[in-house]
């Protein structure tokens, strides 16, 4: 929206993005200033009701010089943040520029109405950047903030610049320069993101020191390549529940973007998986979508999540972001797996925090299950659909395989999650 | 030794053997019956001096039935041992009743010697087994406990039944019926031991479930090839000196031969480590020996046991074998790194404790600093060996920047070890 008081012009554009969860996981880049990934990757975009990142982003002749708050601070604009805006300075700003500034009040429609190039005297630089982001959840402990908020800014960009894409999921590509995976999060549903083509990465992995050189214009052809987009909507997700069980609020030791390197340099079964693997697991997770087979979809989510975190061992130095809590986690969900009818997936990214997948049937069930075996005892640990979920599945008995899942693993559990959110699938940005 | 009392025989000999720690690990079985390992490994034998299993093995018409007591309390006789003690009597006993019974007190020389089995009035089945073993050091811990005890058996089976090997290395087969690791005990210094060649192992990964049927002739001939065998004697290592860190005295909670079945089962990643890295690795480490190039060899053993890690975490449901005192460990080592001339390797087996492979020269300042960080303000968890090298770390100031490390770990170390073992490399099997 543009307004104009006095001469101070406002172009401002708000939006509400939120994480997406990969079911295969990305790990490892091919390039790094192009962030073009070394295997595709596929997730769910989580429900902006229930988590989200708040963006606005205002250009306005009003400062001197750009502004970033994240969750009210004040933030440095990274590299790679600069990287994206210069993208929009080049290519947007020119554009924006021909856009009518709106009528003011006391004018007729009659008037004659000037550009914002007009109402600048020319001089389009005056319009500064303020950038407000503000994350309903932990921010930088592995719940995917960078992600949401990389691909807030991205939407709000193209919105605010009014600017058109010049190729089918562009979004993706400006919101993949800032964080890889932020690409997934510009859609809603189930998102694929693909990597780069096999011959490039047989090239990279046979080359002296995993190098090779490209020209421009093959990285700006494997970028175009390396986009995002949705496969399934979010109403093919009806039957899929979500938790995200977060375990602490503490910034994660290892930043993904270091530690993918290291294992892009040192992992024997990074180059296995790239090569080898998380394909044949993309096409098995489209397929148990496809087909509404939830025991083999939480089967192989369950698989890429462990094979990611493998590869992370392998890395030199090893890599953990698993920790005890994440283990009680997965051998419980293991457990449980035996008293379901419909499995129960779990999925860790760069953090110790658990992500599940629930069949509806079963999600009072399994979050009491976790209440009761995690011995949380404070409904304060809930958000809000939390604790109606909870209170709904006070309200009839667990079945007793189900209890003695809990009785024997309650005294083994020695870790309590510090918050859980229920979400489900959701419909991607949205525009506020 | 053969002694008659009256009309009791007894047959009796006596063993010490001590682990012996995988450099490159063992993960995987090509075939569940004959122990045929998917990969090759390697390892060194610790010294029997610090650490080691005592077996008596008498062989005697005392008894109505075998016995068999491992650390003082009867233990089951199970499946496998069955297997290695009907070779034994399938194929020794005979040989063994022709050995002449030992003059008694008051026979002169002229005596006419009995042989064995005429003691017996030719019922050779009267011999029943007695076996004591005691270990000197936790049990089924994942401190290589089971390898120790049957490369023991081995040894005193074929030393009380009088046996020659019918082949090189078959000492190291017998053993491995028992416990596959243990085939690598049977030897001291540096032990390799073989894994099926490649084509087998691709002809089992290409074939439906993994499995392939070969005849009983192709198996006997596969279990000939996979024997262990020394490469370097005790002598090559005098430079290195070994701390066996324990976590705990816990049993672990996933038994290895249950635990590389799964992993075998369900592993993409484990496949790869069979066919592409495991040989690579053994290479490295025997070239790195060879050239006394401890930082390599370090470096590769590290890799080899993340990897293996990595493979089990991999493994659906996974196995978690390291845990926090165990990244600690991992953490801590990789800072030390950066301090110390010669690198410090970390290796684990199947369970949380470190076997740390320190040089000579750094071997006080590496007990001090764990000593430090690790908190454990406690000399009675050190071995007696390890107590006298901490009293002589003591004696000096640490490196400023081995004080720096210990500094900024400690407040983020949350573990510490149950006991430290200060021991080296062995010369195998000793007769008591």
């Amino acid at each position: 929206m543009i307004t104009v008081k006095g001469d101070i012009l406002k172009v401002k554009t708000t939006y509400e993005t939120s994480p997406n969860i990969a079911l295969v996981k990305y790990w490892g880049k091919f390039d790094e200033e192009y962030i073009l990934p070394l295997n595709s990757s596929t997730g769910i975009t989580l429900s902006t009701e229930d988590l989200q990142t708040r963006t606005t982003i205002t250009l306005t002749n009003k400062y001197k010089d750009i502004k970033f708050l994240l969750n009210g601070q004040p933030h440095p604009v990274s590299g790679r943040l600069k990287k994206i805006l210069k993208f929009f300075e080049d290519k947007a700003l020119a554009a924006l520029g021909e856009e009518l500034v709106p009528l003011q009040e006391g004018e007729s429609q009659d008037t004659k109405r000037k550009t914002l190039k007009e109402f600048l005297n020319g001089d389009l630089s005056q319009l500064k950047l303020k950038i407000k982001s503000v994350n309903s959840f932990p921010t930088a402990s592995g719940l995917a903030s960078s992600a949401s908020g990389l691909a807030a800014l991205s939407v709000c960009l193209f919105d605010v610049y009014h600017m058109k894409e010049e190729y089918e999921f562009q979004r993706s590509v400006i919101a993949r320069l800032g964080s890889g995976s932020a690409s997934r999060s510009i859609y809603g549903g189930l998102v694929e993101w693909t990597g780069v083509p096999h011959q490039y990465l047989q090239k990279k992995f046979e080359s002296k020191n995993n190098e090779i050189q490209l020209s421009e214009q093959e990285y700006e052809q494997l970028s175009k390549l390396c986009i995002a987009k949705q496969t399934h909507n979010e109403t093919f997700f009806e039957d899929l529940d979500v938790f995200v069980v977060a375990y602490s609020f503490e910034s994660k030791e290892v930043p993904s973007t270091s530690g993918m390197l290291q294992s892009t340099q040192t992992s024997e079964l990074l180059k296995y998986r790239a090569l080898n693997t998380a394909h044949v697991h993309i096409a098995g997770v489209k397929k148990a979508i496809e087909e509404k087979n939830y025991n083999e979809l939480a089967r192989l989510v369950r698989l890429d999540s462990n094979q990611f975190h493998a590869v992370c061992l392998d890395t030199t130095p090893p890599i953990f972001y698993l920790n005890d809590f994440s283990k009680n986690m997965i051998n419980f969900i293991h457990q449980l797996d035996s008293a379901l009818e419909y499995h129960v997936a779990y999925t860790f990214d760069a953090g110790p925090h658990a992500v599940l997948l629930v069949h509806k049937n079963h999600t009072t069930q399994v979050l009491r299950a976790i209440y009761e075996a995690f011995s949380i005892n404070d409904m304060s640990s809930l958000s809000q659909r939390a604790q109606q979920t909870l209170k709904q599945a006070m309200q009839s008995e667990l079945p007793e395989s189900i209890q003695k899942i809990i009785q024997t693993n309650k005294p083994k559990i020695t870790t309590t999650p510090s918050y859980i959110i229920h979400t489900k699938v959701g419909k991607g940005p949205t525009k506020i």
